[in-house]
């Protein structure tokens, strides 16, 4: 076990925690539920911003950029929306600071702001209110745009990346001529998500839409992705809305169609944020610290030299150059940690604590006999490979440990999924087992309410791909088409 | 004259303004001094954002996200720094609101916050209170950190990227063991500014120091680049900061050095932001649209096909395709507008109008001579090369054009620099001519604040490359080691 780790069957919670902390990825700062995301978390999270970004642009979207203020008035013109959101808004009331006679510096209440501003929750409004300037013809759509930013959302308990007051994110909001391609798009961001997460993050998600109360506030429907993490808590990794002409009606945004028709604007919006940080962390790190897939590691391979003189490591310097100008050449990252001032073993317990998924270490017998040891981070496992064709070694092993590393999240998963077909079975599972239950439910939101309030477990979604299979509820007896998926969640 | 666009000989002013809406680059919004960036903007900035982060990382930095909130008592930790930034603060006061029983919507007052949050201007207070916690010993350093982030700053009189409200920028923060060290890092920093402003965006700049007055709110130097626009003014498109030991004194950071002994840590801070945008357009466009230079034009070359018939569209596309390819493999950005709904001529109006380098137009002539037109968007001309090698061409004709395009922007500057030997002269020049002026002065704010008050110039900075060439101060006569740059500027 690393130092100053908790194991997670110790403590879950402080795992989390002193992994976030110790492989410095992000810390609390000064400011209440705010964090401060230190260079290596955020080259992770630069590395999932490019590959999304990419992925957008590949379907067809723009960024573009919206302002951080919205005019309170803008913000209560949806009903639901404005419901959704009062209670967690930080307002700007004042543009001016200024000094006492004593000194002391105060809000100048001379420069009270005529209508306040609430900062950015989600921009469906601010955004809006600019598609009413954009939109007039169906020949102004669609509009397929997206903006990375910061909202702030007033939370009361925070934890480092899962729950913060301020997060970043990227929110896509798009108007459609018609509901058929708004839903289209819903969908299709929905997958977007859903490749990214298994893909990339190689975290294995359920894709379904939300219960009635549990979308979006303002949306007609809320599509989800759910991922499993180690305590066998669910995980909403992004969310797709279809929004319907909801946002429209409420900013009059219409549009004239082929045959001269004037209509609301159709629309959807889709958003993932630096909480898919979080999910990434707990779904793959161990006691060590944490585990990395390669395809978001900022540093695929570390080398440390082992060495007794200033000459034995000129001599093993040299050969690793050789090896790092192979491996670049496969676009592959590399950090050769040559510090003196440290012992190996402490680099060991450095990079595996920081999750670069491989390390070499080559000393002069190696270097006498052509070979040099790799070990992996996902399995801890060291292994002699020559060094001669070692970059396409390595090419291999990195790709073997994303397929290994999504495959043993899947595995998971799957020894940590249950069915159950009465209420009392569901209570057992959901405390003595935890993990994902698939459970028939009567569509009610009374019946939902009354499980999570009985239980803490909650609706995750209702899953796309699950049978058709006719029961009934295992709270009500009433009828129900097809099972739903329970969890507790973070 | 393109259609809606004002000459820049008539209304320099409107010009800009129209330019920035016709090209779709970004536009007010419904706060005030806020701007919404439009998809075709946001392209130029992600241009320039990629560059300028990719030469942070070359110089050995790595970013990272602080908070966008600063509490009121780290803000007024710096004195000067605080003085000056505080007439222009947006205050979060409430994390809340509520319902009346009217239905109306307010802030609710018994959310009040303890302690009011400033929505950064800057974050030099949020940063060292921060790095506080990661410097201990001379081995921590140095820190060299940059973020990508929003910032606010109240200005009561806004212009489209030049002065917004809101505006996007990168703050880089650096710690240091030494004062030297700082110092260099300051310097090389404006060198990047530069090397950035003349060959990516071709904009030549003057590099050199800040009047003492005109120094960051906290800063013991402030070094900028100054370019000129097409009117003669200045424009500040860049500075840097040598902040001394003011700000780890005001959060009191420390470290141990090699020696044992605890020292106040040496700090310098940098950014540009999207005011960026404000001079590439200004530097570069014309009374037709924006000109823009090839490496930062999310279009480089535009394809339209000239045809009577849906077969000869279909003859000429299958050619531009080849083309397309070709250019691609060479890493050209292309656009192929095959639009039926427009008509040549509009498309060429409005790729003009967004500053696309090169536009190229087929028709079925052109496809049996092997041949196709040219036209450059910065000349105007218009040229018949052969479809041969034509990847090559292009190749080197967004080459040229990147160089003109600087060239003419430094034979405008050398053509609008002064030198005023009287304060008479002085004048003369800056009501009549406009440029820049190199003069004499006698060093002192009072001499600088007479200046900027009679005549409206001010001290753009103190270049580097000013020769020591003795005279005597045009206003009060007395002695000064070597001219300095006078300006009108925006």
């Amino acid at each position: 076990m690393a130092k100053g780790i908790t194991s997670r069957t110790e403590n879950y919670a402080q795992w989390y925690n002193d992994i976030v902390l110790k492989a410095e990825l992000a810390e609390n700062s000064g400011v209440r539920g705010c964090m401060v995301i230190k260079p290596y978390g955020y080259a992770i999270w630069e590395k999932m911003k490019a590959q999304l970004d990419q992925m957008f642009k590949d379907t067809g979207h723009s960024n573009a950029y919206f302002p951080l203020f919205i005019p309170k008035s803008y913000f209560t013109k949806e009903a639901n929306h404005v419901d959704g959101f009062a209670k967690e808004c930080a307002v700007v009331t004042h543009y001016r600071l200024k000094n006492t006679d004593e000194g002391e510096i105060v809000v100048d209440e001379k420069a009270r702001l005529e209508e306040e501003l609430v900062v950015r929750p989600t921009s469906e409004t601010i955004i809006w209110s600019t598609y009413k300037k954009w939109i007039q013809s169906y020949r102004d759509l669609p509009i397929l745009v997206n903006q990375w930013a910061n909202v702030v959302r007033w939370e009361m308990r925070t934890r480092l990346f899962l729950r913060t007051a301020e997060f970043l994110w990227q929110e896509g909001h798009t108007a459609h001529a018609t509901s058929a391609e708004a839903l289209e798009e819903t969908r299709k961001m929905l997958d977007v998500y859903a490749t990214f997460a298994e893909e990339w993050m190689g975290v294995p998600v359920i894709k379904g839409a939300k219960t009635e109360s549990e979308r979006f506030a303002g949306a007609l429907d809320t599509l989800s992705i759910e991922a499993m993490m180690q305590d066998g808590r669910a995980l909403q990794a992004g969310t797709s809305h279809f929004l319907g002409q909801n946002f429209a009606k409420a900013f009059d945004v219409t549009f004239t169609d082929q045959t001269g028709k004037e209509e609301h604007v159709w629309a959807s919006s889709w958003g993932v944020s630096t909480r898919l940080m979080g999910a990434l962390i707990m779904a793959h790190s161990d006691d060590a610290g944490l585990v990395l897939p390669p395809k978001l590691a900022p540093i695929q391979v570390v080398i440390i030299p082992i060495y007794k003189s200033d000459e034995q490591l000129q001599t093993i310097s040299e050969k690793v150059h050789v090896i790092i100008n192979r491996l670049r050449n496969q676009n592959i990252s590399v950090k050769y940690d040559d510090r003196t001032t440290h012992r190996p073993g402490h680099k060991f317990a450095e990079y595996e604590l920081k999750g670069v998924p491989l390390r070499l270490a080559i000393g002069m017998r190696d270097i006498a006999n052509g070979e040099v040891e790799v070990a992996r981070r996902d399995t801890l496992e060291k292994k002699i490979y020559p060094v001669d064709g070692i970059e396409q070694t390595i090419a291999k092993l990195l790709e073997e440990i994303q397929t290994q590393i999504y495959r043993k999240a899947l595995e998971f998963r799957k020894a940590h999924t249950h069915t159950a077909d009465s209420y009392e079975e569901f209570k057992r599972i959901i405390k003595e087992e935890s993990g994902f239950v698939y459970a028939h439910w009567d569509g009610t939101p009374e019946t939902e309410a009354k499980i999570q309030e009985e239980t803490k477990a909650t609706i995750r979604n209702i899953p796309f791909d699950v049978p058709q299979e006719p029961g009934v509820c295992m709270v009500t007896g009433k009828p129900s088409p097809h099972r739903v998926l329970f969890a507790k969640a973070y």
